[in-house]
């Protein structure tokens, strides 16, 4: 074997995906994966703009395309901005790529040598941390708070910082979002410190509470990147997201982009945009956030019903995660073990942290199960609980009946 | 703006991509892509098989998946590869990856440490240059003969190089193969030195002269990786390349991959083992086979008819390129300048060197016009070499009645 590049020591496979190979079992009840429901994939209108794309345009569908990606999709995008958000953005500040993922290495690509420090959430969404982690950032990391990011930690980590990057609606994985607010409060921050802003918002779509508001990239275009997918609004197995870029960083991305895989997909690009020309999008995404509007509440009033009071659990108004953090002295990956014997699975909260805390986190997934189902997963999981407390308890009377012998030694 | 990466320095877009601007204009005869012809496109085939996989299967076809890839195109890899090239390959050496050009990124993001020795042919790929590049290799380059490289310069190049990069069949840019002998001596120069072997195999199915020869891997598995991609079998708006490699780089990069993009699209990879699952496969490439061949004798008739003897032409046994040597002194970027204003495009061959030189050589795609456009594009080509010439004439003229007079003085 040759020997391995300096950048791949301790870079491992995603914890979730191994999870996921647990929850291949379909008796097991998951709240692990971070899985769009099929159910609101919209499959015969897909085949619908197959089936059109194909026939009058099927040899430019199955061609080599440009790197920036197909302009009437990036049009699209461009029209959604300014008219949900008010953005002025341009078909041509678009790249498409292939997934956000695909955004983030790209990112990474482009702006990160080996040692400069990168800002991130704490907890922060493992798929930036796996593609930065590659190019070997220093990482410095900031609380989420239930409105944001805690403002004087931000501070301190922005100092010298290289970019900052966040996930500001419905997090993942926390669920939480910045409020308007913090938002100004961030962008002002990033402003002293001239950090550069790296803001992704797969969800952004997705809410179902409470009230709008524009992305931070609004504040400072110029100095930040803006990142969408049509992952959870369209379907994940295209592969399709974007970054909104302007000015001299967009050619780079470009570049890094040809570099990376020339172009993404030409047919799904254009089967896409079909579907999104010749379709009520807006109706199609009113559906999903209904969908998982209900299944956050479903997942909600089951931890009401049966988690113990000193679990803290987030309150998401959108996309498809909650947050838990268990009550001191109890392990999410001990929980995992007692819930896979009983057949329900979650990702403990560790790998979302890049400073070896969070062991008393974890992620639920609410997107991809009914009530029932969940309510079924979230009583497995209470039962977990006290099995944990009280193997905690225990351990604690041990530890003080030892202590008290030491004492009578 | 940030400050961009140290690896971004010197990083440019595609050069041929700048010249496909100008062949945008549908009356340029162009000979500058590297375009398959659509006439080789399987449209209504990939349209019933888009069809079938999203009535039978649209919830899986849309839903994220393995990073490895989907198993039933995986073995069809494997299987063919076994069938056609006797090689033992399983599937769980396959890995799908978004085109080959992701395969080559995700190669350099594994081994490659800037100033790493990497040695590729002279002339080289040029997809390859800008994958590596970005990883900061110290490059080293060996010349290609009419059978492969030149061996005495490919040992020097060996020696303490971290990998050798070769396109061994029909390379792009040059058209050229290694001959039977020229593999295993190849493969015998990188056991001596101990040498990582990246083979890049995209046209191997487009032999159409010849005899069909065995890929260099099969002589050293697990000191090689072998890239392959549907791009030119099936087609490349699909994005669909593989990496095949054994052991421990595997979950390298499996990781890689991950932190690229999650996985390759879903439905593009159901669509395409379906295709191959419901067609005659061999007949379909034997098409293609029968196309380009065409196509390139057509080229080489027309060379023969309209070039001056003294302009050296590669011969072929398959793929979609020709490769010229301009006599002496002559410039094939001035020769460009000439072209563009006739209104024929090819590609300068400086590009395909990472070492400054090859300004006298030029790539000629066959592959996407009719004979007769290739007779009248090679006539004009032919008009403005005898131009680039006359001027050389004058001014190597002008030269030495200059240095006359200098004596005279």
């Amino acid at each position: 074997m040759p020997q391995f590049a300096l950048r791949m020591q301790g870079a491992q496979r995603s914890f979730i995906r191994e999870i996921l190979k647990v929850t291949a079992d379909p008796t097991v009840i998951s709240f692990a994966g971070g899985l769009p429901n099929p159910a609101s994939f919209p499959v015969a209108e897909i085949a619908a703009a197959a089936s059109a794309v194909l026939a009058e345009s099927g040899a430019r569908a199955l061609q080599y395309s440009a790197t920036e990606g197909y302009l009437p999709l990036r049009q699209w995008i461009a029209d959604r901005y300014r008219a949900k958000k008010g953005l002025d953005v341009d078909p041509a500040d678009i790249l498409i790529t292939t997934g956000s993922q695909q955004a983030l290495d790209l990112a990474a690509k482009v702006l990160v040598n080996a040692g400069d420090p990168v800002v991130i959430e704490k907890p922060g969404y493992l798929g930036a941390i796996q593609a930065f982690s590659l190019f070997r950032p220093h990482w410095r990391s900031v609380p989420l708070l239930d409105d944001g990011p805690d403002l004087p930690a931000l501070d301190r980590a922005l100092a010298g910082a290289k970019l900052f990057y966040a996930v500001t609606s419905f997090q993942n994985p926390s669920g939480l979002s910045y409020s308007e607010a913090k938002r100004a409060q961030v962008a002002e921050l990033l402003r002293r410190h001239d950090c550069f802003f790296l803001e992704d918002d797969p969800y952004g779509e997705l809410r179902f509470a409470g009230r709008d508001l524009p992305p931070v990239y609004a504040q400072r275009p110029e100095h930040s990147l803006l990142l969408g997918t049509f992952s959870k609004i369209a379907a994940p197995g295209f592969r399709l997201g974007w970054i909104v870029a302007q000015g001299e960083i967009m050619e780079r991305l470009v570049i890094a982009k040809q570099a990376a895989d020339l172009h993404t997909g030409s047919l799904d690009q254009m089967v896409v945009q079909r579907f999104l020309a010749d379709n009520d999008f807006e109706a199609h995404v009113a559906r999903i956030r209904k969908l998982y509007g209900g299944q956050c509440r479903a997942m909600q009033e089951a931890i009401a019903r049966h988690f113990p009071r000193d679990v803290r659990v987030t309150a998401p108004e959108g996309g498809m995660f909650l947050w838990a953090t268990l009550p001191e002295g109890l392990s999410s990956m001990e929980l995992l073990q007692l819930a896979v014997e009983r057949k329900v699975a979650f990702v403990p909260g560790a790998a979302f942290h890049v400073d070896g805390t969070g062991e008393d986190t974890l992620r639920l997934n609410y997107s991809n199960a009914d009530s029932e189902t969940i309510n079924e997963g979230i009583r497995r999981l209470a039962q977990c609980l006290e099995i944990c407390r009280a193997r905690r308890s225990a351990s604690l009377d041990l530890d003080e009946a030892a202590m008290q012998r030491g004492c009578q030694d």
